[in-house]
């Protein structure tokens, strides 16, 4: 975890927040992953995913939103209350591949204070994962719900 | 998998799908899952969840996710060439808990023949996640590729 846990009153639209660990995507999880929750040809063998729209093996890309989501939990977004999205557009602009290094960077984009309670708001970020050539394979941008300190 | 394979020209707006499966979603795999993926206190553990937004154990968001494409795959889209999503809008508006049944539903909302490629095209699908009481637990609306088969 993070030293410092931000809540609403802590953060600023632009703010930036960047991974502290990185993961290194195996073929064997790719696989594994892909047997229990995406089991189609391109997620599971090389010689298949060949002539597939990915061009080769590819990890799912619930797999890559789930590793994602471990290196934003491993204190790269650290707000308290913990990493809570409600809704997002998510997008996969390129595949996950064996081999690849994923690292996550954020950004605050949004801040809403609820009107209706006072120890709450929502924030809008950008998280974006990339790869060792720094290539975007996913990005999310998420609503969260964030506690708020009571007022003075 | 299904018996049909869908190409664009065999898919119309309107069109409905839903699973041929369902999945009953088990405290262990929540919790293994969260371990791996999404380490938070209300994904991992009933006492430590409770005080939380969450009011008690609940799946990760992305743990709903990998188990809708689960029964996505299970021949509930049969779309020729395989299911890719590319982007989409996703929302959990309800937590997924431990002993839920689910199972998906699914629409097309649009479908948009390339004009670069004669072999392939763009639907939009929205894909619904409900548990064993018809709540909704994550809605997704994604753009799919789909290939085309050549004109005559």
């Amino acid at each position: 975890m993070a030293d410092t846990l931000y809540d609403l009153d802590d953060l600023s639209i632009g703010q930036r927040f960047a991974s502290r660990t990185s993961v290194t995507v195996t073929e064997e999880r790719i696989k594994s992953f892909a047997a229990e929750f995406d089991p189609q040809p391109f997620h599971l063998d090389h010689e298949a995913a060949k002539p597939t729209l990915f061009g080769g093996l590819a990890a799912s890309g619930w797999h890559t939103a789930a590793m994602t989501m471990k290196l934003v939990t491993d204190g790269g977004i650290p707000i308290a209350g913990g990493i809570i999205g409600a809704s997002g557009e998510l997008a996969w602009p390129r595949p996950t591949r064996p081999g690849d290094v994923l690292r996550v960077e954020a950004e605050v984009l949004d801040i809403t204070p609820s009107k209706s309670r006072p120890d709450r708001g929502m924030i809008t970020m950008r998280i974006e994962t990339k790869n060792q050539k720094d290539e975007l394979v996913q990005s999310f941008t998420v609503k969260m719900p964030v506690p708020r300190k009571a007022a003075p």
